[in-house]
């Protein structure tokens, strides 16, 4: 099925520990993208917006992953979108030295003729009023319309946002956002009343990202708890959280489903993705993967969290 | 097999967002026999000492629960130990408003002579020099030395409690204790380096407890990832790492086995006693639990865990 992808295309600056890198490609419109084209959906397109400084490396790599770049407005004489950022020792925190939004200030989505009636659609985290008008400019409702959002808009934006959360059907966020969104200190609580801020038709699908703890699917009444693949080593987390997305919504729209046994796969390539992502910097650790070493590491997680009763028990 | 747990008895105070309670029966022996006792092992007693302040229903629940208490000295005129405690409003953290060793100050742990080989021992959160003095006095080397340890040994008692170490298979520490034990951002990475404090044996397992997360398994070279139960609300979280640690001894005591199967089961055993505690104030939540609730808590962590690819995948 069809999967259209609204976010950012960036050139960063990103500071480990370990190394520093500057006009890393990023944003999450490329790592979603990059992502979900694993899967091969029938067509893959981006919305977003960059300067004529987007380097032809990027195009090239989208080009490669069959990914349509025709809803990426070039903005002539422009700069693409920056962020600068700087991990701590324990690469679980960062802090933003500087964001440049550069060509990302007057970004108007146009979603093109061709990807008006997209199955599954993803709104990466922008201004909520731009999600809502990318809705708005649809021929008609997808099957799936999935969320991202940052605590900027949470505590900036905070109507405007649940007005489009009250249009989607799916959000995915981390623990600090999710705990932001609902004051309450269990995470449980707070999967399920996110839950009723979004569309009432079924599926509601909250997941809530823990990052070295895994993940929960919040799917109507059903609660699915994923491990974390047990990385010793992270070399850059930057898109590791768009990569999750775009591997979950990926999976979906290869499927052509939303049910829950497949939601719950979803979040399991969507992991297995995202640790990919952390193995190298930018985009690298998710450009040239086959569909063999995504299957491993999905199996991986299964071995790793896998437990039953004994058999005694079982025969009872 | 038989199961012996040295550890602490105590009357605490403990003060919850929502209650407080006076002379409320805790201390890790407590919790861990509790625990234990749901899986019946063949003997199951404890090694400690109280006042004679400690209260007949307490007596009597050891009692009712099979637990033989002969090991614990009753100090005359003595005042049982008692600790203070305050949790904050997310009942994640906590603050020790005070605490009085009484009777524990001059606590000389003395395995009763019935007790001298057991199968399965257990090590509760004392001093390390006080952890060997219990393992000096067995006639043989038991099947399995579970040790617990916390942050004020670690830091004040580091030489001692790496020598304890040597002496033990398995060890029990929430995630702030691996971080504080070894000085590494990763989880898994912590984990691998705890397993090579202990006796050069297999099986070298480590369970690093993680609250609403779960809990990670390191047994020899696997790694199994347990989730949470989803509790909504907590009512008060004193004595859920070591009723963790009760379920999980008292399960292998009873299958008489260290395997690794065995032990993925007993880190979800422990999880259940675990949740089941955290429900009620103080033992309330584990003094009258039926095999029946267990394991229905058991097969609900197995569904909110499991998967698997699809079964086209499967097939291939």
């Amino acid at each position: 099925m069809s999967l259209l992808i609204v976010g950012s295309l960036a050139l960063d600056i990103i500071e480990t520990p370990f190394a520093t890198r500057e006009l890393a490609l990023g944003g999450s419109a490329t790592f979603i993208s990059l992502a979900a084209s694993y899967f091969s959906p029938e067509r893959l397109g981006i919305v977003g917006v960059v300067g004529d400084d987007f380097p032809e490396r990027a195009w090239e790599l989208f080009r490669t992953h069959a990914i349509d770049t025709s809803g990426i407005e070039v903005v002539s004489g422009g700069k693409t979108f920056s962020w600068h950022g700087r991990y701590h020792y324990d690469m679980n925190t960062r802090d933003t030295i500087e964001t440049n939004l550069n060509v990302f200030a007057d970004f108007k989505p146009r979603v093109p003729k061709h990807f008006k009636t997209p199955d599954f659609l993803v709104l990466g985290n922008i201004q909520p009023d731009l999600q809502r008008e990318v809705i708005e400019q649809l021929g008609r409702r997808p099957r799936l319309v999935l969320l991202d959002t940052m605590n900027f808009w949470i505590t900036g934006n905070r109507e405007s946002l649940e007005r489009t959360l009250k249009l989607s059907n799916a959000l995915v966020v981390n623990d600090s956002e999710a705990r932001l969104l609902i004051e309450h200190p269990s995470l449980i609580v707070a999967g399920r009343k996110l839950q009723e801020m979004l569309a009432e038709s079924s599926p509601r699908i909250v997941v809530i990202k823990k990052g070295e703890h895994g993940a929960l699917l919040f799917y109507d009444d059903h609660i699915f708890s994923a491990p974390a693949y047990p990385l010793e080593d992270i070399f850059d987390p930057t898109g590791a959280g768009d990569t999750f997305m775009g591997g979950f919504i990926g999976y979906l729209a290869k499927r052509g489903s939303t049910s829950y046994e497949d939601a719950k796969r979803a979040v399991i390539y969507g992991t297995v993705l995202a640790s990919y992502a952390c193995s190298k910097f930018s985009t690298e650790g998710i450009e040239d993967l086959s569909m063999e070493q995504i299957v491993e590491r999905f199996r991986s997680l299964r071995t790793l969290s896998a437990f039953d009763l004994e058999e005694e028990m079982l025969i009872e």
